[in-house]
């Protein structure tokens, strides 16, 4: 065993930084036989000194300005667990990897924005730039797809990748409550920010997307090309009508490969509800890879919380420890390409549709017109009730068929005297 | 990119060996890139050279006594493929590992047997020894335990871990047939092997629990220490009770650390129908693993078959292509401990017990009398039909209780002159 210790500074103290301390306090002789040597924190950093963070640091150098932390002498690597795109955690990362420190990373907004130009820095000054924490930090999926599945030519990349919305969206199924409600009660039990957009809308999911499609089809991470729908337009009527077909309504981000060009979607989607992703219920996150020799490979396990998260960020402290260096996004920065991205319109898929139209004659035959004209074979049709002259959910799902037509159909619908209001569409992801 | 290439020998070409070429002739560039250099083919041997195995072989070297592999000049790593705990394949790895050479082996029986000295001779002579192939072939599940769980300390690892009693036990259950003729369904549709027992008796499974033990608790693998069930006295009664009880039956391997002791059991087990396991089903192969910080993780993909096997050879070329190097089973063979292994009798677990026994009256007052003198409590009953003086199933199944006292009530009610045939007893894991 070599005798020198793999030293670290951790900047961020909040539950993953405070997880990262526990696990090196605890099991700290158990992480020095698998990495062949000690891993000693040598300081940390983070906004308030004087906080109880619920773990012991005197015996680590206290550094106001986390920056500084790329001055220190003897320091292997620094484990940025700041976060936010850009600031001190951009200004660290860009420090750090510029003075040939590897840094260990939970951040994926970070990455999802800024991952090629960091990746290639830490190419160019030899550096290592790790991020398993970064997305479902229970699964060591970024391994598994850098490594693990290395031989396969990707196609695909599902996932669910954001707890919150995963919680959110099976407590209105087992609850019948509505989103505002439920959402509400997630707030209350620390589930659910104070500002919930960075999750409902799909923002942190997206983020992870974006760096499991580089990995996947070696790319450059690229959140603009990334097309986005959050949660907040699903209602528990539609989460009773994926029930009644089979489906659960899952948020899923999506990296496929077509005909030479990739698309990224995050929406939510139907999934069957007896396929793997279906029964990945509350605030477990799940990735499945499609590749050409693997054929699919499902992991599941905690996307957040402490302990999973710092797990994930030791992982790689290990890793470098130990040696190990693997190109950040699996192949040289400088290979990474910039795809021709595919336009969502022209995706296939199969569609829930919900439209809300007043009870009154004539209107099913207007909406099929409306369907056939825009070449969109119905698959299945479902009205509950009869309330005449009032508004009620009418469910049509459709065969398979491009975006753009089945978009063109539901503004024409929404065009409809009897419309009241536009109605929701939901892919039908068919997968596992 | 080091234009050196990385050479490897291919010993055995079966499926998966055929499987291999096959990855570096499609996916050859992608793997360059990945590894940083070209992974070279440069011989291959098998037994007989004039086979037609689908993949052209011309341009490598052809070795009649792969042994000889070893001694050529200029290879990396031999793959071994050739099978069997002992013969030629441990010749080959032996003398390979003592020129210094890397093996990459997908010998589970080998490993199972032998793993703890040759991972001590791949140490002592600076050699990888790399098996992602001899576990669940499509679920880099070596890797996540030996590298992406690192930061843990583990305390059990559950597996469904032979597709072709999976297979078994799923066509049992969707069609209603027994074992004996979805066997031999199975043996025609080259799922299941002529000789079944290596698959059947649990073997199989057993030598990849060994493996996984190994990797969780920093054992030296040791099959002896193994106790195995197969699922030959699992009948299509015992499926259709088990589905009532809101359970499948799956052939499950199970390492647990408990009280300082490790137990290592392969056993048809129940588990909830709602569960990650309970819904592994036909030739897929699922791990899930429990750690201090992760908490649970579970991984799922195919278990055996050409291209996962291969894909997780090529996995393991990569890495040592890249420079990679970690222990065998995750920590120095030096340190590899032989745990105290904890007596199957003082296990813990809530049961089902099926007898057979004649329809009389008494013979639940007996088999009562007979579990409250064993301290048993019972949790539930089945009786279905009545058939008068001829022999009926009834199903019990228990509270938590000792292993030892489940035994020997077993054993006695097998005494009572009402019983037909010896109690079928499985154990109801609630896992995950």
């Amino acid at each position: 065993m070599k005798s020198e210790p793999f030293r670290i500074a951790l900047a961020g103290l909040g539950t993953v930084g405070a997880g990262v301390v526990k696990i090196v306090q605890k099991n700290g002789e158990l992480l020095a036989r698998r990495a062949g040597r000690p891993i000693e924190i040598v300081s940390v950093s983070a906004r308030d000194k004087n906080k109880d963070r619920g773990v012991d640091l005197s015996s680590y150098s206290w550094i106001d300005n986390a920056v500084q932390m790329a001055d220190s002498n003897g320091v292997d690597a620094v484990v940025e667990m700041i976060g936010g795109s850009d600031g001190p955690a951009l200004a660290l990362t860009q420090t750090a990897l510029g003075r040939g420190l590897h840094v260990v990373t939970a951040n994926k907004a970070m990455l999802a924005h800024h991952g090629y130009e960091l990746a290639k820095m830490a190419e160019s000054n030899n550096a290592a730039l790790m991020f398993e924490a970064a997305v479902a930090g229970g699964i060591p999926i970024i391994k598994s797809m850098r490594e693990g599945y290395a031989a396969n030519e990707i196609q695909a990349v599902y996932g669910i990748l954001n707890g919150t919305c995963n919680y959110i969206l099976t407590e209105m199924r087992e609850t019948g409550r509505d989103f505002a409600d439920v959402l509400k009660d997630a707030q209350a039990k620390g589930y659910a920010e104070a500002d919930p957009s960075f999750d409902v809308d799909g923002v942190d999911a997206g983020h992870k997307l974006c760096l499991l499609s580089a990995l996947a089809f070696g790319t450059r991470p690229d959140f603009a090309s990334l097309t986005m729908t959050g949660i907040r337009q699903i209602n528990k009527t539609d989460i009773a009508f994926a029930g009644e077909l089979g489906y659960r309504i899952k948020l899923l981000g999506m990296a496929r490969r077509t005909n030479g060009r990739v698309i990224q979607l995050l929406e939510p989607c139907l999934v069957p509800v007896q396929s793997p992703l279906g029964t990945v219920e509350g605030v477990y996150n799940a990735v499945m890879v499609e590749g050409d020799f693997v054929k699919t490979g499902l992991s599941e396990g905690r996307g957040a919380g402490e302990g999973p998260t710092a797990s994930a960020i030791i992982a790689d402290i290990i890793d470098l420890a130990r040696g190990q260096r693997v190109p950040t996004f699996g192949v040289p920065a400088t290979d990474l390409i910039k795809p021709d991205w595919a336009d969502i319109k022209d995706t296939i898929s199969s569609y829930y549709m919900r439209l809300t139209v007043l009870d009154q004659p004539g209107v099913i035959a207007d909406v099929s017109a409306i369907l056939r004209d825009h070449r969109i074979s119905i698959e299945g049709f479902i009205q509950r009730g009869r309330d005449p002259g009032q508004p009620v959910p009418v469910v049509i799902t459709t065969h398979e068929t491009r975006h753009g037509d089945v978009l063109a159909a539901c503004d024409a619908i929404a065009k409809l005297s009897c419309s009241v209001e536009k109605p929701c569409l939901l892919r039908i992801e068919d997968i596992g």
